[in-house]
Formats: C-alpha cells, sequence, structure tokens
C-alpha cells in the first residue's frame, strides 16, 4: 500500500501538524459559559464590567461620617469635638451620606455622650472607597485568552455577569484495544491470570490525568483485535465526541490494522513519532476531528498523553505554548532542575529519549539517574522525581553529564540522603520512618562493592556492604580500606543476616547443602558482579571445588533479593542464593548456608546530614525494629 | 467579658495553634478507597504488591523466540539458520515458551521457509521482560505520605489492589453571612441595587478555590446578623461535616457576635492573625472540629482562605509543609521571582503584607509593583501576575527595593512592553491586539509627565503625553526636551483627542463652557497632578483668570479619564473634564473645548522590542481602528 503520510515526524513536526490541522476546529469550542462553570477556561473575547464596583461611596472602616473641613487642625494633643447632626455612624460598607466627604476611624476617636471627640485631621475622602474603586462600568476586567480564575468568577458576579465568552472543554473518548487485555474486575477477581495477558490499566491513567487536568474522559469497553469492530467504534466515536484516542493492545504483533481503519476513514496526519518510548503515536483527521492512536506501553502511552493529547486539548481550548512547555503543563512540573547524571546513559541516535529521573544532593552537586529506560514500567514513573528529555543528539551521555530534570515531585534534597550499596528488604523500610522524621531517604541497589565504590567517588552519604575476603573469611575490612583511601568513614554493624538457598515452597528438587545446586539438574538464579551475595556465592563455589560453567543459569542476573526469590517462585529458577526475608515474604522454602555481617558506611563528615541523622535515629525505631524481626532471618549485634 | 484567647497572632502562631488543636483530629480521615478515587490523595501507609508484573516472561519486541546458544556468531555476513522447531513468532507481549530464553526482532531475521535467518547473535534474556520487572510481589510500590498520581492508580491496578489505605478529603460547609449581602440570584436580576448592598461573590471565589484544590464545599444560605440564627448553623454544621467557615459580611461594624458564638459553642483558638488583608481572621475548635471565620473583604478572604484553611485542609489530608510553603500551593504558585520595586511601598509596623504585583522587565531589570494594597478589590486579584508577602520588618520600602513574587501567571517578560505615561481608552484596547501577536503590554496610567519622567529613569518602554506648554500654546516639545537629557526618544503622533467638560445625561446644571465651572455651583471632580488633562486644566483657569479655590472638589482627584466619568454618572460630582470617550461609555453629555495631540514616545533602542514590535504593528490593526472610531472623540493624523 502505498503510503501518503508523513512517517517517523520529530515531536515538534508533530505538534506542528496538529497545530495545523486542528487550529481552526479550535474556533468550534466557543460558547457562552455560566460565570462558575467558565472556571478554569479560557476566554474568547475581552470582558467588560456592566455595573460600578462598589456601587456606592463606601464607608471603609467603621467609624464617623465627617465632614473633613470640619476636623482641620485635631490631633491628640488638640481635639476637636463634632456637634451631633455634623456626624453619622458608620459600618463598614456602609453609603456614605451626600452632606460628609469622609470617615473618621472609631480608634482615632471618643464619644462624649452626643459629640464626638476627633483625634486626627482629615482630609477628603479618607476611608472612604469611592464608587466604582473596585471596577468601574466599561471597564475591562478580563481580557481575551485569560484563564478564568477563582478571583475573576467572583469579580464577573460583582460586575453583574451571568456568563462569559468561554471555550468549552474537549469531550474525549477513549478505545481500548487488545485480545490479550483483561478489564479491571476480571483482573481483580482472579489472583492467577493466564500467560500473555495484562490488566487494561492505561484507561486509569488517562482517565486520572483527565482528571487532573479537569478533563472529562470516557471510556469504551475494550475492543477484540478485530479491525471492523475498532472502525464502527472510531465512527461512533467522532460523531458523539471532539477528540478520540484508541489505545493499542500492549502486546500486539500486527498493530497496522488501527492504520489501515484510519486511513479508511479519513486523513492520516503522522505515523510514528521520533521519540523514545511513544515512537509509534499516530494522529488522524476524521470527519475534521482528531484521532489519536496511543502506544499501549504504559510509559508509551504517559508519554504520547503528555506530548500530544494534552497539547491538542489545549489547543482546542484556546491555549497557547510551545510543545515542551505543554507537557511540562500536563506533567504539573513544578520546577526544571539542573542535574549532573550520576551514571553513564546511551541515548538512541535521532531521537527524542524520555527518562524518568530519580535525584538526590551530595556534597553540593545534585545528581540524577534515570530510574529505567524502558517503555513498560509503570513503577519508575510513580517513583519518579521527574523527568528528563534527552535531545536526539545526546548519545552517549558520560557519567556527570549536565541534565535538567523537569521536577513533578517536591523534593527536599538538602534533607534527603542517597544510599548506594548492598540491597536488603530491612534497608528499604527504613524510608517510611526516616519520612516521619522529616527527611527522606532514596536507595540505589548497586551491589556491596557498588556502594564501596560511590562512597569513595562522593557519590552518596551512605553505603552499605557485606563482602566476604576468602582469603581470611572475614568480612568488609580488606575492601573498605582498598576504597576509603585515608577518607574518614564510620562503620556500623547494623545486622547479621543469613544467607541461604531459596527454593520453591516444598523444595521439590531436593536441595539440601550448597554441593545440591552443583550436582543435581537444577537451575540458578545469580546475582550481579559485585554483590555481597555473588561474592559469598563465588566462595562457596571455590570451596566446593566446582566450576562457575556447570551452573545452569550462572549467566541469569538479578540485583536484588526479592528480584531472586520472585524467579523462584514464578518457575523461572529452581534455587537462588539470598536471604531468608526474601524466601518469607513469598512463602518459599529456603536452606541456611551462613550468616554475615551487614555493615553501614558513612562518610563521617555527612554524619551531621539530616537525612544521615534521621537515618541513624530511625534505626532505633520500635515500629522498624518490630518489622524486622518479623521478617525473619535478622539478627541484631550485641 | 475576660479574653481567654490569643489576640493577633502572627501567621506562624496562627498556624502553630490550627497544627496543634487539629494534628490528631486529622487521623480520623483514614479511610480505604477505591484506586481510582483515591487519586490525589495522601496514602496513610506503604502499599506494598499484590502480584509480579508482568506476571509471566514476556516478549519485549515482536520477533522469535530462540536459545540464544543458537545464535552464536551469527551476524549480517555471517547469518545463522534456525530450523522449524528451534523457533517460535513471539508478539510483543506474548509469554516466552519453557525452552526459550530469548527473541530476535523481527528486524533482525527474515524468513525462508520453514527457517528462521538470524543476523544477530543474541545473548540470554535478550529482549525478554522477565517476570517482575516492572513490580514484583511483595515490593514496596507507594509509600505513606506520598500522593497517589495518575501513575499509581495504574500500577495498583497492575499490581492487583483494589483499594488502598489514604486519608479522605475533608468536607467543608461556608456560611455567609450579612444583612446588607444580596444573592447571586437578586444581584444578577436588578441593575439598580441600593447602597449599602453588596453581592455575596465570596462564596463563588472559595467554591472556585476549593474546586482547583479538588475540595468539596457546600454553601448555607446567606445568614442575617442574628446571632441566635448563626449558633444554630455553626452547631449543625459541625455535626454534618468536618469545617466550617464563617463568611463575615464585607460592611458590617459589630462582628463582635461571630467571636460570641463561637465561644460560647466551644474554644477559641485565636482571634485576629497580625496580617494585611485578612487580620480579623478567628479560629475556634467546636465539637473537636475547626471552625473559621474569614474576614469580608473579598481579598481578606481570599488571604485567610491561603495562609488558614488551605493549609488546614491539607494538615488533615496528612500533607506537611510550613505555611508560606502550603500558601504558595493554595495559590498554584509558578516560580518565585525576585524583582525590584518600581514604586516606593510603605508597609505598616509589625504586621505581614500581601500585595497583589504586577511584573514587567525594562533593561535587564524585573520591577515590580502593588496594584493597589487595598483589602476590597478583586479585579487587582485577577489582574495581578502572583502575590508578594512583605515581612513585618519591611516599612518604607523604597524605589528598587528587592522583592520576591510568587507568580500565579505564567507572564512571558520577554515579550511584554511596559507603557507608563497618560491614561487613554484607546490605548488600554491596543493590548489584545498586542497579545493575539504573541507579545504582551502592559499600561500604567502615571499621567503624560509621570510617563516622560519613567522612561527617561528606564522604567518603561512606552511613554505617551498630551503636554500643553501655556507659554507657547504647543503640545510636548519643551517636556520632551526637559525629561529625553540627550536620550534618543522616538515620537509617533498616535491621534488627536477631543478634551471636554463631561456632565451627567441632559447637563442638569446647565453647563455650556469653561467658565461656567468656575461660576456656577457645581462640584468638580479632577486630575491628578502631572496628568496632562490637569495641565490643561490649570492652563484653561489661568486663562479665564480664576484660582482654584474657588473649584469645588479641585482637590478630588481621580487618575484615569474613566474614573472622573464614572463620579460624574454616579452623582458624586456634576462635572469632570475628560475625554469624550468616556463620556459616551458611560451615556453621559460631554461639551467639547479643544483638540489635542497625543503622542507616543518610546525609546529609540526598544524599537526591536518583541511588545514594542507588536504594538506598533497593531496600531495598523484594523479591528482595533474601527473600535477607536466606533468610541468617538478621536481623529487620525494625516
Amino acid at each position: 500500500m502505498a503510503v501518503n503520510y508523513p512517517e517517523h515526524v520529530t515531536l515538534d513536526e508533530a505538534w506542528g501538524l496538529l497545530r495545523r490541522a486542528f487550529g481552526e476546529y479550535a474556533g468550534r469550542f466557543a460558547a457562552k459559559m455560566e460565570i462558575s462553570a467558565a472556571l478554569g477556561h479560557i476566554l474568547t473575547e475581552d470582558v467588560t464590567a456592566a455595573r460600578n464596583v462598589p456601587h456606592y461611596a463606601a464607608s471603609a472602616v467603621d467609624g464617623y461620617a465627617l465632614s473633613a473641613g470640619d476636623t482641620a487642625g485635631s490631633s491628640f494633643a488638640t481635639p476637636v469635638r463634632i456637634k451631633k447632626d455634623k456626624w453619622q455612624w458608620m459600618n463598614t460598607g456602609a453609603a456614605l451620606p451626600d452632606w460628609a466627604d469622609s470617615v473618621l476611624m472609631v480608634e482615632d476617636s471618643s464619644r462624649e455622650e452626643e459629640e464626638v471627640v476627633v483625634y486626627k485631621s482629615l482630609t477628603p475622602s479618607e476611608n472612604v472607597r469611592p464608587l466604582g474603586e473596585d471596577v468601574m462600568a466599561g471597564q475591562i476586567i478580563a481580557r481575551e485568552g485569560e484563564e478564568v480564575s477563582p478571583a475573576l468568577v467572583s469579580l464577573f458576579l460583582c460586575a453583574g455577569l451571568e456568563d462569559v465568552p468561554v471555550r468549552r472543554r474537549a469531550r474525549t473518548l477513549f478505545i481500548p484495544t487488545g485480545d490479550e487485555m483483561i478489564p479491571r474486575e476480571e483482573w481483580l477477581a482472579r489472583e492467577t491470570q493466564r500467560s500473555g495477558t495484562a490488566a487494561e490499566s492505561n484507561s486509569l491513567f488517562i482517565a486520572a490525568s483527565f482528571k487532573k487536568w479537569g478533563y472529562r474522559l470516557d471510556v469504551a469497553p475494550i475492543l477484540p483485535d478485530v479491525p471492523q469492530i475498532l472502525k464502527e467504534y472510531v465512527q461512533k466515536g467522532v460523531e458523539d465526541y471532539d477528540v478520540v484516542l484508541v489505545g493499542a493492545g500492549s502486546a500486539k504483533g500486527e498493530r497496522d490494522h488501527t492504520i489501515e481503519v484510519l486511513s479508511e476513514l479519513g486523513e492520516v496526519l503522522f505515523r510514528g513519532v521520533r521519540m523514545k518510548p511513544g515512537r509509534p503515536a499516530i494522529a488522524a483527521k476524521i470527519k475534521g476531528k482528531p484521532v489519536i492512536c496511543l502506544p499501549g506501553f504504559p510509559m508509551s502511552t504517559a508519554v504520547a498523553l503528555w506530548s500530544l493529547v494534552y497539547p491538542l486539548l489545549r489547543l482546542l481550548a484556546g491555549a497557547g505554548g510551545e510543545t515542551r512547555e505543554l507537557a511540562r503543563e500536563a506533567l504539573a512540573v513544578k520546577k526544571i532542575m539542573p542535574t549532573k547524571l550520576l551514571v553513564q546513559h546511551s541515548s538512541p541516535a535521532g531521537i527524542e529519549e524520555w527518562l524518568k529521573m530519580k535525584t538526590a544532593l551530595v556534597g553540593g552537586t545534585v545528581y540524577s539517574w534515570a530510574l529505567t529506560s524502558g517503555a513498560s514500567v509503570l513503577w519508575a514513573i510513580a517513583e519518579s522525581d521527574g523527568v528528563a528529555l534527552l535531545p536526539p543528539s545526546a548519545l552517549e551521555c558520560e557519567r556527570g553529564t549536565e541534565v535538567d530534570v523537569w521536577m513533578t515531585r517536591d523534593a527536599d534534597l538538602e534533607r534527603r540522603a542517597l544510599f548506594q550499596g548492598s540491597d536488603d528488604p530491612a534497608v528499604q523500610l527504613l524510608v517510611t520512618p526516616i519520612r516521619r522524621r522529616g527527611a527522606d531517604f532514596v536507595c540505589r541497589a548497586v551491589g556491596s562493592m557498588g556502594g564501596l565504590a560511590a562512597l569513595s567517588r562522593g557519590e552518596c552519604h551512605v553505603a552499605a556492604a557485606h563482602l566476604l575476603d576468602e582469603k581470611t573469611g572475614g568480612y568488609n575490612d580488606l575492601f573498605i580500606e582498598r576504597f576509603s583511601k585515608g577518607q574518614r568513614w564510620e562503620r556500623l554493624l547494623l545486622f547479621y543476616r543469613t544467607q541461604g538457598i531459596i527454593v520453591a515452597r516444598g523444595n521439590p528438587k531436593g536441595i539440601y547443602r550448597f554441593r545440591d545446586l552443583c550436582t543435581k539438574d537444577i537451575v540458578f538464579s545469580n546475582r550481579q558482579p559485585g554483590a555481597g551475595t555473588r561474592v559469598l556465592f563465588d566462595c562457596l563455589l571455590k570451596q566446593e571445588g566446582f566450576c562457575s560453567e556447570r551452573i545452569k543459569g550462572y549467566s541469569q542476573i538479578c540485583t536484588t533479593h526479592m528480584e531472586a526469590a520472585n524467579r523462584v517462585f514464578a518457575g523461572a529458577a529452581d534455587a537462588a542464593l539470598g536471604i531468608k526475608s526474601a524466601a518469607d515474604a513469598l512463602g518459599l522454602d529456603f536452606i541456611p548456608i551462613t550468616e554475615e555481617p551487614y555493615e553501614l558506611v558513612i562518610l563521617h563528615e555527612y554524619l551531621d546530614h539530616p537525612g544521615v541523622a534521621a537515618l541513624l535515629d530511625s534505626l532505633n525505631d520500635a515500629g522498624w525494629r518490630g518489622k524486622v524481626e518479623e521478617m525473619g532471618g535478622y539478627r541484631w549485634p550485641k
């Protein structure tokens, strides 16, 4: 089929195409709207007051209406007295009588029977709100292009206006599609789901985003992958709605029928945007109305929503602005923060890349790192402090590269401690007690060795290690000596942890000791090089005299205990080396092998850092200690 | 009556008292909430995933499931072929079969009958999304104290959660009071209202603010000033609602009955806050619930709402934060901008002052000025770019004093031209055409002389003048020469305006020529010194040989033509000197006196400024010219 639309356009080109295609369409949204309902809408014309506010000369204070001339020369030392028929009591807001020209504040007077004693001389108009002080009839009180604020709503009423000319908001339909998509109720009702299926969660994300933006979204039922059915829904959608969004299933190989349906029904404006994620987005104009096809992976949907759908909604609402600015508005970005990359990042050539960033301030430098770069990781969107949009020219970004992070969270970096080191679920549980102490704590699981290296480079406040020295059988000393290079490091033995073999419930493969891993036909799930648990595993292998090549799955790497345990839980591996709490969390069996000391290592000068201080204080938190004891597999040091 | 509560507390003290009184009450708002409804609410506990996401190892691409080992050594030059039973087609998201460990992207392959030709060698796990990649069962996916975002809603569903523990939002009742308050329907129905009355507009402002914040507000009927009735409503209010707000009428001298009612029903926490406006705010605890009395003037209500009510709502919702930070959140502040005061400002001693600020960037300096300092001016809230909160120590702020403005508007200062000079309604009408050209234009009516002085000090881009030289009868030359001091100023004759006497419709006082102002018993409404119209008036007086002391109202000053015309319209004055368009706007009679040239004056180096360029372009705008001609009293130069 001949393609008669632009493919793989840049974000700016996509935005330009939408703007050209629907700039005029936007005019159709002009409407008169009742003033309270108009809140948040954009005015299409200048608005003129119909009345003076206030509509009479009013007293601005509680006191006495007077003629200013009668108070000449008055002061606390030389008060003047005003006779009965020359003053009148005024409540604030009362109408000034014709004969008076000013109001004496009650605080500047006293009363002696029927006379008012004046301690201050007045000038004409003093303490009088003139007619029209706030707004004058005929005055422009709000202008075309401005958003109706709470103050304007209130002002419109005072100025005698019942309704104002605005652009109404577009009504949008979202059509989720995909044979593999499970509707919410069914997903929640059944704990175990078939492989190859996924929860249709994008409609919740989109509806929640629309709600935050103050827009209405209706959601169609999930359509099966049948072109004719999609066609009918899109046709009906553009009749009943202003904007139609089509959601691709997250797991669909033959996506082409969406483009075919859109081509048949109208004009495709572009197919594919040079960005990652979000690349497969499509826009079409059908019966004059916009139809956008959102790629299915959650982060792709999010990116297309922020960078294409929200700007389109704002275009229709009469708001201006450049793509990135509107995307920042969609994300409710609080500020743009210049940072340096903590970890190198490779960005693909020729496309813009959206990254979910986490940030920390260490030694005067604001570092940031990408949480994951995939399209599918919802958790990372929720966990991130913000978003970075790397330009097509970014390519190989070395550690230290300057990156602007669009902060979507009010992260108090001054009070946030950055932990890098050995993964431990008990350490993860410290975040909440630390936050309750008014500080913050971010954990990066980079393994024991990675943590010590980061600490020595000044890239974290706290590290943690459990590194076995195979020569001495001792822990950490050798490694700390090697990495600290004369820096003053404080060591704190947090607890002893039981390491062992995590196996499926009931131990179906009959694994009872370490050498069974090498001798039986089992699939192992390994940890990354530099992790303390990996060091332990390699030592144990050596002790047993086995070669790593004999271990099936030796190159299958997990970076946390929970990840390793989960592979066993799901049957992807038969065994993993890890800590008892990870096995317990998933109800797996556990064969203890050894107990190891787990040490926190802190750069001395950070002991007073608010985040580190809160961490140290939290170690005595009874709630936290109770939870750790409950997890099992930990022993407190004497 | 003995007062047993703190009076005139600072804002921080007020906030501390609220926090102490209701910190525990906040605990009562904990609730399990359906995940979509929970959007925007704050979690009261850490939330743990109930399932792995994804719940199976999935293909991340469209392609062929393989064993990575079978692709060893494969490249475009040396492709490997995989036989029929050693590969399986995968749509993105499909479940990886047990025997495969990786997926070959379709782009890296070709098909020859039943064989797949492989152009790339794979590593195990390549293009596979491992089980739990996004979230692992047992993992903490959101933490206590975090707000539920759209991404979290979606993640909660995927992780198998139906509801989450959050704090529900407080339900609030607003009780407006005041004999002088006119309900909305009645206010809009009748064009003319009694003196001493006002529209009850605060409920609209409060409801709109609540809506923006995502909170629910119910509004009671307007209560008359009868303590017993207020008492009944407050009693019922604290039974049915979580928070009760009592609105004082804007015009009430004897407010004491609110404090009496609150004292009788419960404990008054404080009365009066050391801030301006907003000083008369009161807080009480009745049956354990917060009752806040908001002062009646719109800006006072707004300030109390931002600084007391919103922080209280957030406290109950479980959010932390310091008063000013929460007030900024209430105001949806976009950024904090350092500025220098354009005009000196006197701030009262010992109290914090809230100012509504307008800003402009001239010659590299961001200037700001207060729109008005009163409590009653709604228009200024709507028109301002933001708010400044001056500390109690501010006192006399000279021109140039540094002031931080909390920007509530995205003002593009680089493209905004600042006009200072003679007031003219036709110039005011230029704002919209200039904005349509992508720039912005702010007018300060400071009179002809004030404008030239500002231009010479580098405090505006454009000035405008119509200054009569009484010696020569010419206009502007003398003054421009005096002020420009060797700077290069461009002059542009915008139009000729007809100046004359504005009198009531039907000219009841029989004013037909200038000398009637001096000889008849009339009240005049004057303009400020330095205004071109004032200069003209003083010249005419001199020509007629009259002394200003004989003019009743000579010291009653207005700063714009419309303001002067409005005083005549409202009967506060019999006559004013001004331009025809102002008289016409209000349907008043007009006696022409003279025609004067109105000139724009622009600093030469600003001719390329985007705002100035848009201004110059707008002067040819057919729409604008049409409106000016329609107004009447203007003549275009040849």
